[in-house]
C-alpha cells in the first residue's frame, strides 16, 4: 500500500467521543502502518479552553486506550507529533481567523480536510465562517458525521446549508459502513466472476435479506435513542447501504459518480409505501423486561409511555427489471439473540425434478465474521443420489496475512486522498429519506403500539409472521 | 444406510488378486457396517484344488491384511462364515453341475450374482456353462470385471459372447471410477444447485481438463502393461466415464438408463479424429530414465524398443449445442509428479471492463482429496477495487461423519440390490472403442515415436505446447 497524500486534517469535536473512540485511533492505525505522510497534521479543534498540551493529555487519557493493535510507544510518541490543539467556538468568528491564520502559517500542502465531527446544529455556523476566512476553496474538503438529520426536510436543510459554502464534490458525507471492506466486496463478487451474476435476479433469488442485528440494549444512550430509533439510526443510513450493493445494477465505472448513480437508481427504484403499506409491511418493536434485563421502557432517560422502536423490519421492493417482485427484508435491532450484519440471497426451489426442491443461499457476512457461504446440495454419502446440503465457505479474514484496516481508518484515507466513491451524494441520502418519510408519518400517527420482544430473541413474533406470509423465513428459521 | 436383499454370491477367480485385494476386503467392510443380509453367502470358486477351509486359509493370509479399516476379529469370524469354495473349471461342464447342485441346495433367495474376476478369454465359456445349468435365469446377474476387451473387435466379441447367455440388463460392467462419490456427486452439482448449470456451457467455459495422474511407474506388471498402454488401461474407461458426467445433458430421471442414455449421447458427440486428427491432437509418451528411477523401455518385461504409451494426452470435442468449440483436454499417465484425480472448468475471461479478466475456475478432485474448489476474485485488503484470488472450498470428507465406502464396496452394493446405473452398458462401452479406434490405428503404423518425459514430471513438452495452441494451459502451469 503506498503512503497518502500530504494534508491538514481539522477535526472539529476533537474531545468528543468519536474523535477520541475512532478518528484519533485509526489516524495513529494509518500512522502506525506507515501511510501517512511524514509532513501530514491533525489540528483538533473544539470550544474547550485547553491548550496542545492538555489536549494531548486528554489524547493519552481518552484515546490512547482505543489502541487496541500495533501499540508501541516509540509509534505513538511520533503520532502525536502531528497534533496541534486549537479552541474553536463554532459561533465565534474570531476564532476562524485565528484557525485559518493557523492553517495557513503551518500548512505545507493544498490538502485541507475539515472533519465536523459535532452535533448538525453546528453544521451550518462552522461552514459559514469557514468560507468567511477562505476554509472553503477548492483544496478543501469536509467531512460531515452523521446523523445528517431525522427526517427528509431536517436533511435537505442541513444539505442546503453546507451547500452554500461547499461545492457538491467537497462533501464527504460519512456512513460508516460504506468502510466495511465485506460490504465493497459486493462489487468484485457480483462483477468480477461467473458464477454470481447469472442468478442474481428475480429468475432465480426468491427473497434477500438484509440483518443488522445488536446483542446491546439502549445502554446509557436512552435520550439520544428515544428521540433517534432503529429506523434512523440503521435504516436510513446503514441498511439502504447495504441494500444498494446487494441491488444495484453494474456501474459504467468504478469511479465515484458511476458507482453512486447507480445506487442512487436502486434508493429511486424502491416501492413507494403509502401509509397502509406500512402497516402491512413494516413491524416495530420494543424490547421487553426479561428479568434481569430492563425492557425498552424501564432504561433510564426513556419516557415510559416511548413508542421509539428498538426494531424494525420492513418488507420492501425495487422496481427495476432485474429485482420486481422479489421482497427484500430488511431488519435492525437492539438486545437480539446475536451481534450480526449480514446480506442472505435465498435462491428459489430447483424445479429439476431430479434431486428435489434444495433452495441454494447466499450469505455474505460483514460481522462478526467476514465470510461468504454458500448453501449447496451434494450426493449423500453412501448408495444412490440423495442430496444432502454443506456449507461452502470462504473466509475472507485467511484470503490475506495483510492488515485489515477497521472501518473509519480506510474512510479517513479516501477523503486524505480525495475519493469520493464511499461518501453517499447529496440525492442518494435525500432518497434514502423520501423513501423512509411514509414510515416515519405512519408511525406518528398510528394506533398500532410497537410490539415487544424478549432479549436475546431474534425480534416479535410478527416479524416472523410478516416472511411467512410469502412462504419465506428469516435465516435463523430457515432449515 | 438400510441392509441390502439377501443374496448369494459367486466369485469366479476367487483367489486372484482382485478377489483377494478388494472384493473380499470390500464385502468385509459392508458385513461390518450391518449392510450385508445376515443371510447373504459367498462361493469363492477357482480352478485351483481347494476345500473351503483351504480357501479360507487363503484368505487369511491373502485378503485380511487388505482391511485397513473397522478390524475386529469378532466381524471377520462372523464375516467367513459366510464364504464357501468350490473348485471349477471354467472349460469343465461337470464342475457347473456341481455348482449348480451347490447354490440350489444352498440358496434360500432368488438373487443370485455371478462375479467373473477372470481374464475376458474365460468370460464366453463360463456363461456357456452357466447357461447350460440354469445359471443364467431372470434371478442371476453377471458382473464383468475389466479389461472388456483391448479394441473395439474384441470387446464386441466379448459383449456378443455373454449376450448369447444374458440379458443386457442382468450385466454389471464394472469401471471402478464410477464407485467414486465424488464423480457420482457432479451430478447434483450440477443439476442440484443453481450456481453451476447457468455458467456449465460454451458461453463461459473456454476449456476443460481432466486428469488422472500416478505416481508408480509399472512395477512389476511390465508384461501386461506393455500390451495395454494408458490409451486403454485409462482413457477409454475411466476417462472416458468423468468426461460423461461432466459433459451429459440433464437426465430425464436419475433411473439407470435415463442416465445411461445420456452418457452414451456424450460418447457418440465425440468428434470422430482422422488419421491426422490424432497426430495433430494426441500425445504419447514415455517416461525416460531418470538417475534412481528407470526409464519405461528399462522395466522388467518390456521390450526395448515399445512403442507402448504411458502416458497420454488428447484433445477432444463434443459436438452439442453446450459443448461446440470447447477444448476438453483428457490425460493420463505414469510416473507423474503427483497422485490425483480432477476434473478442471476453466471459465473464460470476464469481459466486465471493471475488475481485469480473472478467468474463474472450478476444480473437482476426485483423489487424493474429495474437494470442491472454486476459484473467485474478491477485493484485495485495503483501499481500492482492486482483486485477488481467492478459492472456496468445499471438503467432501468433512460434509458428514458417516463412512466413506471405497468404490469397489459401493459398486458391490448396488449390484447386490439390483442397481445397474454405475455400471456401463454395452452401447456407451462400444461407442466409446469406436472413438478411441482411430488413435490406435494411428499409432499402430505412425513415425512418430512416443515423446519422453522425466520422472515427477507432468509430462512431456508436447501435451504443454497442445494446450498453448488454444491459448490455455494445464493446473499447474496456471497462475
Amino acid at each position: 500500500m503506498s503512503q497518502l497524500n500530504n494534508f491538514d486534517m481539522i477535526i472539529f469535536g476533537a474531545t468528543g467521543d468519536l474523535s477520541m473512540r475512532k478518528l484519533l485511533p485509526c489516524l495513529y492505525q494509518a500512522h502506525a502502518a506507515g501511510l501517512l505522510h511524514p509532513k501530514g497534521r491533525i489540528l483538533g479543534v473544539s470550544r474547550s479552553a485547553l491548550d496542545t498540551a492538555q489536549f494531548l493529555a486528554k489524547v493519552e487519557s481518552d484515546s490512547k486506550i482505543h489502541v487496541k493493535k500495533n501499540f508501541t510507544d516509540e509509534l505513538w510518541n511520533s503520532f502525536i507529533q502531528r497534533i496541534q490543539y486549537l479552541t474553536v467556538d463554532v459561533n465565534t468568528p474570531e476564532h476562524f481567523g485565528q484557525l485559518s491564520e493557523l492553517v495557513k502559517a503551518r500548512t505545507e500542502t493544498d490538502n485541507v480536510i475539515i472533519y465536523l465531527s459535532t452535533a448538525p446544529k453546528f453544521f451550518a455556523p462552522a461552514c459559514k465562517n469557514l468560507a468567511d476566512v477562505g476554509l472553503n476553496a477548492d483544496n478543501v474538503r469536509i467531512v460531515l458525521e452523521k446523523p445528517l438529520g431525522t427526517d427528509l426536510v431536517s436533511s435537505q436543510e442541513i444539505n442546503t446549508d453546507v451547500a452554500q459554502y461547499f461545492q457538491e464534490n467537497q462533501i464527504y458525507r460519512i456512513d460508516h459502513y460504506l468502510g466495511k471492506e465485506s460490504l465493497q466486496n459486493v462489487l468484485p463478487l457480483r462483477f468480477g466472476n461467473v458464477f454470481f451474476e447469472q442468478v442474481w435476479n428475480k429468475d432465480f433469488v426468491k427473497s434477500v435479506q438484509i440483518t443488522i442485528a445488536e446483542q446491546l440494549g439502549v445502554e446509557e444512550r436512552g435520550e439520544f435513542y428515544d428521540i433517534t430509533g432503529a429506523l434512523r439510526d440503521m435504516v436510513q443510513n446503514h441498511l439502504m447501504q447495504m441494500l444498494c450493493f446487494v441491488a444495484m445494477e453494474k456501474p459504467k465505472s468504478l469511479g465515484a459518480d458511476d458507482v453512486r448513480d447507480e445506487k442512487l437508481k436502486v434508493v429511486a427504484a424502491l416501492k413507494p409505501m403509502t401509509s397502509a403499506d406500512v402497516d402491512k409491511n413494516v413491524i416495530r418493536a420494543q424490547y421487553t423486561d426479561s428479568g434481569s434485563l430492563k425492557g425498552y421502557l424501564q432504561e433510564n432517560n426513556v419516557p415510559a409511555d416511548s413508542r421509539t422502536e428498538t426494531y424494525v423490519a420492513i418488507r420492501a421492493e425495487i422496481d427495476t427489471p432485474r429485482w420486481a417482485g422479489v421482497p427484500f427484508y430488511l431488519r435492525t435491532g437492539k438486545r437480539l439473540a446475536a451481534r450480526s450484519a449480514e446480506i442472505v440471497l435465498n435462491f428459489k426451489e430447483q424445479e429439476n425434478g431430479l434431486f428435489g426442491a434444495n433452495p441454494n443461499r447466499l450469505v455474505i457476512s460483514l460481522q462478526p465474521d467476514e465470510t461468504i457461504s454458500l448453501k449447496l446440495y451434494v450426493k449423500q454419502v453412501g448408495s444412490g443420489l440423495d442430496v444432502q446440503p454443506a456449507e461452502m465457505v470462504l473466509d475472507m479474514g485467511k484470503v490475506s496475512d495483510d492488515r485489515r484496516a477497521e472501518a473509519y481508518e480506510l474512510l479517513l484515507r479516501e477523503v486524505i486522498d480525495g475519493r469520493l466513491g464511499l461518501f453517499n451524494r447529496r440525492d442518494e441520502l435525500e432518497k434514502a429519506w423520501e423513501w423512509v418519510m411514509p414510515i416515519l408519518d405512519n408511525w406518528a400517527v398510528s394506533p398500532i403500539k410497537p410490539y415487544g420482544y424478549a432479549a436475546n430473541s431474534w425480534g416479535p413474533k410478527e416479524a416472523q409472521d410478516l416472511l411467512a406470509r410469502d412462504g419465506n423465513a428469516w435465516l435463523e428459521d430457515q432449515a
